[in-house]
């Protein structure tokens, strides 16, 4: 098959490569119909974060079973699943507590941007659909596999309550979908900061009560003017830059919570200043298994309609045309379909 | 009268001073049948913290009113209070949220190691009891306004639920009451991490289940080994130095929430590491006055005698001889009385 490669800053090619085949007896082997890039994937694409050697590219997936290990007992060919980027065994201690992404067994999910893949951990990875959802909802069930999964954890972890005032800084996949999390808890009013009019569009289709352009301390100054100079009680932090984290704690007020889902570059805090803030810190990788059952609920019976996000399209022989239209936001998320 | 001042490193004074008096409307002035010496006051006291200019010290204080401003409603002359070591108006934004540290008028309190104080914002920060209590429970109530709210508050932010499994770093008077209170809170497992023998007693008199004498990396090795490998649910952090943080830290569960009230000097979080291992965090000032009613009634009805960390006893002319015991570790902390 003919799958994604990053090769270094800003080299993406679509190559040959070796069939997906069972490793260890606890995995799976899924086709997929369609799959996508990432926010994430522009980190290391432009350099960012270095790659030591050519590495296979795409997490986010949901598909058809093909072939599971002789260990798997709860998916079975045929059926329609969805996964998260970190393969866990839903069972260990960090997992019953709801952090699957901190696995005692974790094992990061590769390979997506291809027509099949490998899934590791399968029983405990893996969420089936009764049926096989129709073809217009599988751009949703693709967008809980991460980005979905990912906003929610960012409004879980800053504590959206019903009635709160909540901030989300960054207005890519994530951040966009931190509203509709934000929008679903209950939130009484959504400040989306975002510059980009397409951006701010979907964002208030998707809950936004308030569009704050002005960035840094403006856009902090902004933010206390919306809330009579207290601040957010919730703040999402959907970027993961040092500017962002900044403008997040800044524009909570005390005793509020920022939930940070932007993977930190460069990021570090001021023991002393987080302090005097009294500003609650939660973040990490979302534990998208913990939800997925209840999205993929809130997927199939309309309530939510999170595939918005992909605003381009492209066949995924031209993945490399789809990660430049992320790189320089012409794309808010690029699906791809093999 | 006469009161303490530090005017640099180990150069505490008992000197003249003029006497407190009602400044603004909302002041009170109390008299001081006990005061005491609180650990942060040891920050300045070594040098760590610079000072400018000689500073009164003492931010600790229970006692009678004496006379308050013409704006003053809520306490009268004759009453026993206790407030905070900053004073607020408890009717502003972040004080209805129980942030009443970060106040919108907050100011620090300070003189309290002096037979007389002024207390600014009187009628948002003292806590009037009935009665005046009896002598032997003084002690106690003093405790309230710092160590005590500091350590409910640190087991407060590291959300501490029946059941759970705690550690604390640091066994001062704050950790040691840190621990009392995750007692309160219903914990089921308390590791205290203590190397004196003195503290560790203390520690388990008010609800300690283990002792670990170890520190740093060894320290969180033993927390592992005790929690199965997986790390406790709530750390308290009742420090504030870079290896006390990092400590609480690794000692966290993935989920779990630090909660730290050791005033940071020189500690920096690096936002990645944090990110990778979901640990929550959560410090600040205390903020006392949310709590002071609560623990007022649970000292008076004999359920907890915080006042136990008082462990040397000294006439306040000697306050300078109570620094000293503090500094060298042989007093956890000083009560001194006027």
């Amino acid at each position: 098959m003919r799958g994604t490669v990053l090769y270094g800053e800003r080299d993406v090619r679509f190559e040959d490569l070796a069939e997906p085949a069972i490793i260890e007896p606890t995995d799976a082997i899924i086709s997929l119909p369609v799959t996508c890039i990432c926010g994430s994937d522009l980190w290391p694409y432009r350099g960012i974060q270095a790659i030591r050697r050519p590495v296979p590219m795409g997490h986010e997936y949901c598909g058809i079973v093909e072939e599971v290990g002789r260990g798997v007992t709860s998916v079975k060919p045929g059926q329609f699943v969805i996964g998260s980027f970190f393969a866990s065994d839903n069972t260990c201690p960090h997992c019953r507590h709801g952090y699957q992404t901190s696995c005692q067994q974790r094992e990061p999910v590769v390979g997506a941007q291809a027509p099949r893949m490998r899934v590791p951990l399968a029983d405990g990875t893996l969420v089936p659909t009764r049926d096989v959802p129709d073809a217009d909802m599988i751009p949703s069930m693709l967008a809980l596999s991460d980005v979905m999964g990912t906003g929610w954890f960012a409004a879980d972890a800053a504590e959206v309550k019903p009635g709160a005032t909540v901030v989300v800084v960054g207005d890519g996949a994530v951040g966009l979908l931190g509203v509709l999390s934000a929008k679903q808890m209950g939130a009484g009013r959504i400040i989306a900061m975002s510059r980009h009019e397409s951006r701010q569009k979907l964002a208030r289709q998707f809950g936004a009560t308030d569009i704050v352009t002005e960035r840094g301390d403006e856009g902090i100054e902004r933010v206390k003017e919306l809330t009579g100079g207290v601040g957010a009680g919730s703040v999402l932090e959907c970027v993961g830059t040092q500017e962002a984290m900044q403008q997040a704690i800044r524009c909570t007020r005390p005793g509020g919570a920022v939930g940070y889902v932007g993977v930190p570059h460069g990021v570090t805090l001021d023991g002393a200043d987080l302090f005097f803030r009294h500003v609650r810190l939660l973040g990490g990788p979302a534990p998208v298994r913990r939800k997925l059952p209840e999205l993929i609920g809130l997927v199939l019976n309309g309530t939510i309609n999170p595939g918005k996000v992909f605003d381009l399209e492209l066949p995924l022989e031209q993945v490399a045309d789809g990660y430049l239209a992320m790189d320089q936001r012409q794309a808010i998320k690029t699906l791809l379909r093999p």
